[in-house]
């Protein structure tokens, strides 16, 4: 298939459409993705999460820089946290990446959150398996935010760090205690900033309470705009590499993932099923005896399920 | 039956106790579920969210204050973004809060988000209509993050107030664009900060540039923690309430929330059909052809969704 061979090849081009593709008629995608699938499982893929404003783009500029200079060839996938009301990506790709976009052995996209039907987590390992496919051997997927987003995240990663700072007020601590636990690395970022100290020390705490850890996630300072604390940042991800490998936990969390992926495409089929066989005007009339208190919504549920799985004649394609 | 009459008696341990119902044993809740349903539709749902370290709570705080002087019965459901793989709520009920918890007439219950699996989305609308037939007039649903938990509350708030303050760094404007849509009021907290009222001015503007909107969101400056603007705040509220019922957008908002729920929880019951039919060892060895590349996740996909609907059989409880 030309398609296939122009992936696999690198074609810039090829790729971003593919990707537009995934967005926009993933059964059409499907028949691409299934090709390229054989390729895939090359790359490592690196998740970089917090809270917004703590610099994780600017550190993903530095690291993906970095790398660069090795030779490495690096795809970034940006999630923005865009309407899930219109769609699309609001601020396309960041503006402070527009330096590394010129360098043709880096792929940037970014990615809109598209409301709760599907969307994000299916187009996510979609994507990263068309950037492993065309080569890219260090994949970043950096988001914004907090909740599912990063919990989402970590099921697609190798790697997960978390990055934060000092002065966040209160909340912080509310996602610290959330979050702690997903990360592999931590990263305290513009520490040049007060209480930049007390939060290491606050992060080491919350590490020594984890009951029998095999990996101890190493706490890194960084002024990233400046640079500072990259290379320890880079040294600890490939110390980690070489952890996950070394103890078969590598194999453990693609497993994860993978079974991740398949219960998301089930969800999306059935989604569809939906679509298909529950009519508008059939769903209107329900929901206004449900918003009547004519009937309750576990009752209709109970029918409607009934009425897809008749419905659903074996083999049809969904 | 006794709870039903406790529940809507307001017995505070049978709504505490149904409510963890909810969150144990969602299909022994339901029970009880139906029987409250006609009860409920009376409480208004207000959703706070925004970045953390906003105010949320503090606000929440004093505007429950305020309408406590003004007799209404309120209750608070504040979503932690707790871990997913624990489960719990590591925090419980904010400690901020707890001077509320003394009045009887406040119910406040913390609600973990709990991993990608139904969770939230099918308790958050199951709590609501407790604290709604147990007689509270206003509930507030308070979230901190951003992503899918802002997006949900969407869905089943009738108003959202979106908080937001100076100085948050550049990933601020990414949210911004990102969750402008969501929010009915908007409040610029902390407002004492410098850069308010620049802030107050960019998101008058980019409200400027919706299209044909009939209600334009209020953008109020707030310092919650002296009680400043509280009470402009309370006004936009019942101001938005007005508009709300004489445009007929709250029946449209209740459908939709109701839409969502509905779909919400079919998505349940296929995940517990998942849960009943695909043995594990089935799955394990499935997960390690797709890990091998014998096979791609698209293809064993629809194979397990065949075996799923085969093996359903009309009427039987799921």
């Amino acid at each position: 298939m030309e398609i296939l061979r122009e992936i696999i090849k690198g074609n810039r081009r090829a790729v971003a459409k593919l990707i537009s593709l995934v967005e926009d008629d993933f059964t059409q995608a499907e028949v691409v993705l299934k090709q390229i699938y054989p390729y895939t499982g090359q790359a490592l893929v690196i998740g970089i999460t917090g809270p917004p404003g703590v610099g994780k783009s600017t550190i993903t500029d530095r690291l993906t820089k970095s790398l660069r200079k090795k030779g490495k060839k690096v795809g970034i996938i940006a999630i923005d946290p865009t309407s899930p009301f219109t769609g699309g990506a609001l601020l396309g790709d960041r503006i402070r990446m527009q330096d590394l976009s010129t360098d043709p052995e880096v792929f940037i996209r970014s990615m809109g959150t598209r409301g709760y039907l599907g969307g994000l987590s299916k187009a996510t390992p979609a994507t990263i398996k068309i950037l492993d496919a065309m080569g890219k051997e260090i994949i970043f997927i950096e988001t914004v935010g907090v909740g599912q987003a990063e919990v989402d995240v970590v099921k697609v990663s190798d790697i997960v760090i978390l990055v934060t700072m000092s002065g966040m007020g209160d909340d912080i601590q509310i996602i610290k205690a959330g979050i702690m636990e997903i990360g592999d690395i931590f990263v305290v970022n513009k520490a040049e900033q007060e209480g930049s100290d007390r939060l290491v020390t606050e992060i080491e705490m919350m590490l020594d309470l984890k009951p029998e850890i095999k990996w101890r996630p190493p706490v890194i300072k960084s002024v990233a705009i400046k640079g500072a604390g990259i290379q320890e940042l880079e040294e600890g991800i490939f110390r980690y590499i070489n952890y996950l490998k070394g103890s078969g936990e590598l194999e453990k969390k693609r497993r994860e993932s993978t079974r991740k992926e398949i219960i998301d495409l089930l969800r999306e089929k059935w989604g569809n099923l939906f679509n298909k066989y529950i009519e508008e005007d059939f769903l209107e009339d329900v929901i206004t005896r449900v918003v009547r208190r004519v009937e309750d919504p576990y009752t209709v549920t109970n029918r409607i399920s009934d009425i897809l799985i008749k419905s659903y004649r074996l083999g049809e394609k969904i």
